[in-house]
């Protein structure tokens, strides 16, 4: 407690957090002026999401502060807003316990506002990586609940530092540093085997060598029909007649019933899923590689927007989840009809892959992050700037 | 649940809430449009705080949905947080059992903002209420994540309006009702005895037909000194020498040594006290009395931001609670320093008075609400309005 | 809540205690002195494992009080205990506001322990089915501990009988019944079809009308092995050669990793099960059925032990989860080893069906309950009664 | 966590038991086998209880594992119910992180069940300390309960060896060491000023170099009418005449209604409590310092019947919490009748000190204890011991 270093806590809740913060998490760990308090929580300690992390976090000499189960069962909304509860009860434990200078929030999960909003009430300076994007979902909220919790922001994009100044936060705390997602896509050289993506999971060998589709479809929150919308997803690749590496949605309200749908057509629809295999989880690395040789990635994942843009991957991105968002030219957008979206990705199968585009990308976004954790001068008590007064 | 009503929810976590709320209750349990479904958490349940609301309720005729026990002892940060967590937890089943259509937030208490997240999970339209204001303490942060949360928003001036807009919020869904405690107040016709007012609490016996302080001073949960912050206006009311009327502190993290502090006086340093009367609770009507009756309001409550402007009570705001409000010419502002506050308060001693000031007050604002939750149309995708688009 | 009429609590929080108490659950229900209030949490909410009873409630025209979803997910001790935590924490405020008479305990799992604690801090007279009886596993202690906090009890044998009034039970409140289990057992009628039986699950088609192994292995909480012990008794299975239906194991402790390893085995070692169907849960008919027409029943579920007793189905009772209760001459003992299990139920094919038992079974059980749910003198205050001086 | 020593981990969540076990603490400190493990949790971290605690716990050099604010506020059932719950899902997240090999659970308060399910849950080892005692209240179905989770035995007098056995526990395991409480009663030299007794608390200055009362009387959980039973006994003690020392009564379920009671008796019925000087709290040796002391020690409080023995204090227990236990010749007992408990007062201010009992003491009870944690074998499963095969 008494180093001299700025405590620097991260609390990790999903493998997706987790992937896209390895560098960051590395050079905060490597700084000498940094105490890095790595928290873990939620489906990240969950292993059918996330056998790999443990030991990846272990190899990186990373020591876990705390860790706490506390995913409730359900795959509904009543479970959902109960784990982000016992998760902020339980970090408020642990925040007590490590007394941490900065807590570091990511994104727009469900948990993570419930992470900041405990750590706003323990008055420590929270830093929030990814606000001020649009988005549809739950997200739209909990996003910009959590920039108004928050101290320091990370933004990855133009658009996102305009919006974040807008809601009245200090400009001298905004700082447009481009996505982790992409320095990370940016720095991965992985040369992928079929052996390697078909030791992952069950269903078809999919032959990477030739063009296949890749699928990942979470539930939106806000909407009733996730399993609905995950059927027509599924009629319309079936249509294709593509081999397809299909991911298993997040844990999130609706998980329930998307994934027994999958169940069901795998089960009592062979036919309709024969050509596609079905992964919970795989390495990042081997995520990444498999975003870049997809002939066009399908559904409503964040990847699409942000990894696929700085590759060029066609993108045919489905519905609410996304909307709004700042992209670039390699998505379009399909509502939920399966004809609409087969055409959408029969048109991106025969445009191929785009030109890189820097909508989210700078380089070294990772460095600048941690120059600023470690330099910039901590405040607690937040104050509206009024925008007319700053701009 | 199929009464073809729409169904408003009302959590109250605080006398103070029910106080200023008390006309929108009874107008919302009297709407034929609407089922009213209260549900009672937090400190309101202690009776230390509130024997009178249970009465009131049931003298009102209004049914409990649920009552939770859910504070946490402690009076620090982390007892304020984790309450705040359970309480989420808690109002989750509450709301899940009887399904609202709408779930009205008030003001900016930490609860608050736990029990909106549980609602945005749930997928429930929130209304806010007094959204927008600029103050200081966790409550900023507090009542402006709220905002972000919610999708009906109630604000009390203009300046709030501004500010909620600002944030991103749909202006067609921001109305600027004027606030619900002058409405309140502006409808209180009491004539105070002094057997009323020394019936309560202990110490001094006030004579409120001659002049007399009046002092309410809450703990700063993003300071760290709240004890030595209110022995400073302790020193400055003795200095004064003229009978006072302190209301105990809400339940907040700094409350507990707030409370050991005046118990401490009184006990030990008798001379400083003994012109001073301790109460913890009065009932609504008789607290707006003394307010319209005091030479002069000291310490950091929101009534003297508010209910004072309209009866131009002097008021003496102390330190950074109320920092930045907007705010009629009754009140003066004076730094943690006991000749500060000495000096302040003599000079609004010797001024008396202010002219009725409408920065606060529209008439009819309970009914505006009503009127608003039964007719306006409901969503809960929430999406980021670009201001420079809607302006 | 002023009906005159008894308020008898039955908190539900699992598929078997509900198959268990069908019978005694309708009779409270139509008992014209009773007012039956059901309570559902745990794992009985996750339509995984009971998608068919919130169906069979609705029929049964009962009304629940209250549900609550609190399985925290880890399949490990840790969830195990946090759920339990949250279950009672939960099911305080569901007492608090329905404010029954009488709080009934079914059994021995980790979760009733919990609800029976809270019941009995909140006064309540507790009930306890089933207390007295002796196994291995976690179990055994939460059996013995309910019997502690509860003030009424229905054993189903002589020798549990003796050892809860050994405990320090009031004799005039220790009733032996017998078993609720084999009174649903002995009245269910069913024809089960082989259509039926392959409607649920995946696997192997069984042909019923041939002879058939069934395994239900479950895991035990105090022993670290459970995926090897899981994984002999496939071996043992595959070494027998004949059709067997495997059910899936209860949510519990080492949950996870059985259910991982049958996943593993059914995907990677297709041989050893190509004969299994895995089935994780059918009606409480159906289930009743099979057992009866089974050849032999393998592995640690108290179904073993009763409802067997009652059809004479030989049994392989395997290592320590049942090991010290009383049980009729149907049931062999088996180590964690594959060679003495596949021996042992090979001898149990050989001798075939024995006579039925009366070691568990009494006629009416639930119609016994119920009259003294009904009529017997209600108290609170336990006090220890000296054996010596009572018998 | 890999020092080869065994990990013996202390909850401790009240003063009293903190007290008591002082000796017991510091050997396991200074065990060179043993590595304590100390959490701290419940109204131990509530200062109004226990501000010296935290002192002597930094003064004996001992590290505080972890510290848990869980004390929901309410004094009532619900909130005792629910502040268990918070405390075994909180210490199970301890226990998880720190492992322990043994949980050593102290007595029979409500938290203390909580915290030995969760320790039961993880297959922790559970020693408890002062099993097998009979009283009134909650307590009564409290302590049993621990016994039939806890696998090492530590009881205090004959009576209790007995009964533990009688409920089926390994007589190997069940150690008559003596009370714990004694030991530190026999062991406190210290000689009480006037000035230190007064010191503490408000009221009246006792001088304690003539005869003066002590009275403790906490609410019996388990009855409805704790306000009128404190009240009987303020009017028998203001009918006596004598200067009296009152001590706060514990957190429990019926605390809020007597403090309440208390505060308005010295409000408003001066004339009754204007000898009496009432104290929440005194370090440990000055509360033996009292105990030995008094003329007469009334109400319900455990050292009446324990450290009193010892000293041969004469002792009025009143009312049902200490019915049934094993006591020395120098309690009498009075129904909650204000002339009976008045009586008995004057009948035992007459006879003066008895002799000392040596029911409960034994010498070096602590290094017994110690003895046996650091060597005996550990062993999880547990197994009814049935009572007749093992005498």
């Amino acid at each position: 407690m008494s180093t001299g270093k700025r405590r620097v806590c991260f609390p990790i809740t999903s493998r997706a957090y987790y992937g896209r913060s390895q560098l960051l998490i590395r050079k905060l760990h490597s700084h000498p002026g940094i105490d890095l308090q790595l928290m873990l929580g939620g489906s990240i300690l969950l292993d059918k999401y996330s056998q790999h992390i443990a030991d990846d976090i272990e190899k990186g000499g990373f020591s876990i502060s705390t860790s706490y189960f506390n995913v409730i069962e359900g795959g509904n909304h009543v479970a959902m807003a109960k784990t982000a509860c016992l998760t902020a009860l339980e970090f408020t434990n642990g925040f007590h316990s490590i007394d941490p200078d900065i807590v570091v929030i990511c994104g727009d999960r469900f948990e993570q506002l419930a992470i900041a909003m405990a750590a706003a009430y323990l008055n420590k300076t929270i830093a929030h990586i990814e606000g001020g994007d649009v988005t549809g979902s739950i997200d739209e909220s909990v996003r910009h609940a959590i920039t108004k919790l928050a101290h320091i922001h990370f933004v990855t994009n133009a658009d996102a530092e305009r919006r974040v100044q807008a809601m009245g936060e200090d400009p001298r705390y905004v700082f447009n540093t481009g996505s982790l997602d992409l320095e990370v896509a940016s720095q991965v050289r992985i040369a992928l085997t079929n052996e390697q993506v078909n030791s992952h999971g069950v269903g078809h060998s999919v032959d990477i060598t030739r063009p296949f589709l890749m699928v990942i479809q979470h539930p939106v929150t806000t909407e009733a029909d996730n399993r609905a919308h995950l059927e027509t997803t599924m009629r319309a690749i079936a249509a294709i007649d593509m081999p397809a590496i299909w991911f298993w949605p997040n844990a999130d309200a609706g998980t329930g019933e998307m994934s027994e749908s999958i169940r069901h057509f795998r089960e009592h629809h062979a036919a309709i899923t024969d050509k596609i295999r079905f992964i919970t989880n795989v390495p990042v690395d081997e995520f990444i590689g498999l975003l870049r040789l997809t002939a066009c990635l399908v559904g409503n994942s964040s990847a699409g927007i942000k990894e696929c843009s700085y590759f060029g991957t066609p993108v045919v991105d489905i519905g609410a989840r996304q909307q709004g968002r700042l992209h670039g030219e390699h998505v379009t957008h399909a509502p939920y009809d399966a004809d609409a979206i087969a055409r959408a990705i029969r048109a991106q199968l025969h445009h191929g892959v785009y030109p890189s585009s820097s909508v989210y990308y700078k380089p070294d976004a990772s460095q600048t992050i941690v120059d600023l954790l470690s330099g910039v001068e901590l405040y607690t008590q937040k104050r509206f700037c009024d925008p007319q007064l700053t701009s």
